[in-house]
């Protein structure tokens, strides 16, 4: 029998007739003959009653530094409200639809609750529940230790969800519905001739999330490439074929020269600070260790790291700038914030093996008059942080010297 | 170490004001040296989002039909995130609390889904987490099969939950803490005089219960009566002392006539219909035996039955009436159905055994031009029915008459 995950965010439960397209891309999968294992996120949005966010608040404002554990309790609610909604518009199309949560569908996650690690995937009760003929309705986002404890998986957890079940399944597909066309070269937002990619890497669409793009969490597709399962991302709203994330790049696909392109997207993370430390002494390599030492140690993740003799340069996220700031100064080091930067990057699986990238991206940068703070350069990307002032431009610009339109 | 379980109904931990008055009562039991053992039910009222009939009409509206298996998933929110906010609020205040749900708490249950009997209680989990000093907050309403699935108690469940856990837990104390100060000898929207119990046996607040009191569910005295653990209910709002469930009457008690007292309280039920089958042919026990099944076969619960030769009365709920009148004219019966009926009842451990008690009843009726329909007595209890619109009246009248304002 040939599984197929359908995953389908927020905005595709939230409402009835929300709802009633989402029974319809489940009924056209059972009827090609797919057995549909369907994973649903929370309803709606902040301020909605049964959102994840609006969950979070509710148990904040009982308590700011209410226990982890029991955060999860509440957070497991807003999954299961959904999903036995869901549940319940099959049943009522006729379809013999049956809710698990993401502990009775056999996710074994450790303790580290909000946060929570998958260990294992027991597939056994979904399966039987197949044989049978039924269609699971998942919740998504959530897990179970060993001890029926109930756990979170952190922010795009849903997406987990549906890849973990996809590979422990051996799923033939995993579908990821949002309230997009696909995967595209930019934001549309931005830019106006950003297109839908009919096809994508892993290893690129993991790059492009991690540089910013809201498509998919990078860890479901992790979690998928490990088993060469075909993720596919599109709309609950329309007929469009949507983005396909695998390694094997299909025979029909319009975009011809998808072996030789050299970028695949462009994306930008705002509300990012760089911070400057020049060192007094000649201890660079011990003082560059104590440094970056007591930035983790008080939780602050570090981006775009330079270090050069007597100076280091690295970024955090703006909210945390002051408090990294007091830390170095604390050792003694001359320290320069610069707020509002933003960081750009272009993602392209092909990017470091392609002579002149690097100078095509300064160009395009310099016509525009755009100052450059850092860059950073890795095998599938480029990045260079500006001032946020500047990211429409940049984007624009590099969107259209990488021909991202065509 | 003595155990306390206290339980606190959807008013009660409503908003932050009310949560705070139950970290209150937690604190006080905490601080007399018992470990508090908490029950919570789901938040507020009809028609706010996290309320149990709000969670059943969202099911509903996705499917009227909606398996009672995900209507008990949809239920178990309720009270988690009631009992996730009051733990919350407990933490805030310093107090170790822990959130259980019904199955983590070791309510084990059948299967039948969304009115769930407690098949046993294993307290080992409570127990070893109230040896670490910490305060359990356990959902009401909720178990859990051997399987792990989420079930549901029915209606009164909290009260059931709180019951069964005071008895598995041998606990010292059962506290039902509700909006009211306690139970009274009748609705006070009725009868101005009607005066809070000082203390009443398991037998009679069953009886009441029964006969239309909303005080607390009649299963759960009975869980509490048969390892003999005492109940009081009482105000999250105001400190007056409750009323004391139990068969020992205490020796401060300010009735001192509590053993001689014949009644100790009138309630009454609305919106009855009552049956009259008039009997063609002889065979009555034939006729009544068939009346009586295919009643039962069509779910509907009937109530003072009186067979007489060539008669046959009983009472169904009011919107029952028209289902069963026709069912009974398809045996081909004479049916005659009076509608707007009420059944006012005196409850009172010692009401049988005491001559003149009936005489005294129907007096009271009669002096008010009262017309009596029918009547029905147990040992604890005499019932009449009447027309509705003689409700306040017939109340008044027995709750004076059996003096139960002094």
């Amino acid at each position: 029998m040939g599984i197929i995950v359908q995953k389908f965010g927020g905005t595709s439960v939230a409402t009835p007739e929300c709802r009633d397209l989402v029974v319809a891309k489940i009924k056209t999968a059972h009827d090609k003959g797919f057995n549909p294992v369907v994973v649903v996120s929370a309803m709606g949005r902040k301020g909605e009653s049964y959102a994840t966010d609006t969950l979070i608040d509710l148990a904040r404002t009982a308590y700011k530094d209410i226990a982890s554990r029991e955060l999860d309790q509440i957070l497991y609610c807003g999954e299961m409200i959904s999903a036995v909604i869901m549940t319940g518009t099959l049943q009522a199309a006729g379809l013999d639809a049956i809710m698990l949560t993401g502990g009775q569908a056999g996710i074994i996650t450790d303790n580290n609750f909000t946060n929570a690690r998958i260990l294992k995937v027991d597939p056994s009760r979904i399966l039987s529940l197949l044989r049978m003929g039924k269609i699971p309705v998942v919740c998504g986002f959530q897990g179970a230790t060993i001890d029926y404890e109930f756990t979170t998986l952190g922010r795009g957890g849903s997406d987990t969800t549906a890849a973990a079940l996809g590979s422990a399944l051996d799923a033939e597909m995993i579908e990821i519905y949002t309230d997009v066309d696909g995967i595209m070269t930019a934001d549309p937002r931005i830019v106006s001739t950003a297109k839908i990619l009919d096809c994508i890497s892993y290893g690129e669409v993991c790059q492009l999330a991690h540089q910013g793009a809201k498509v998919i969490h990078p860890r479901a597709v992790e979690i998928a490439m490990q088993k060469n399962i075909p993720l596919l991302v599109k709309s609950t709203f329309s007929d469009e074929p949507g983005t396909l994330i695998t390694n094997i790049v299909p025979e029909d696909t319009t975009e011809s020269n998808v072996n030789d392109r050299v970028a695949t997207g462009v994306t930008y993370l705002a509300n990012i600070a760089q911070i400057k430390v020049n060192l007094h002494d000649s201890l660079n390599n011990i003082a560059s260790f104590n440094i970056f030492k007591s930035m983790a140690n008080n939780g602050i993740s570090v981006d775009l790291i330079n270090v050069h003799p007597g100076q280091i340069m690295f970024t955090v996220s703006e909210e945390l700038a002051d408090k990294a700031a007091a830390q170095l100064r604390e050792f003694g080091c001359d320290v320069q914030t610069t707020l509002d930067c933003a960081k750009v990057s272009v993602v392209g699986g092909g990017i470091n093996g392609v002579p002149g990238v690097m100078a095509s991206f300064i160009e395009a940068l310099s016509i525009n008059n755009i100052p450059i703070l850092q860059t950073v350069d890795s095998h599938t990307s480029i990045s260079v942080l500006i001032k946020k002032s500047f990211v429409h431009l940049a984007v624009t610009a590099l969107h259209e010297k990488f021909n991202l339109s065509c």
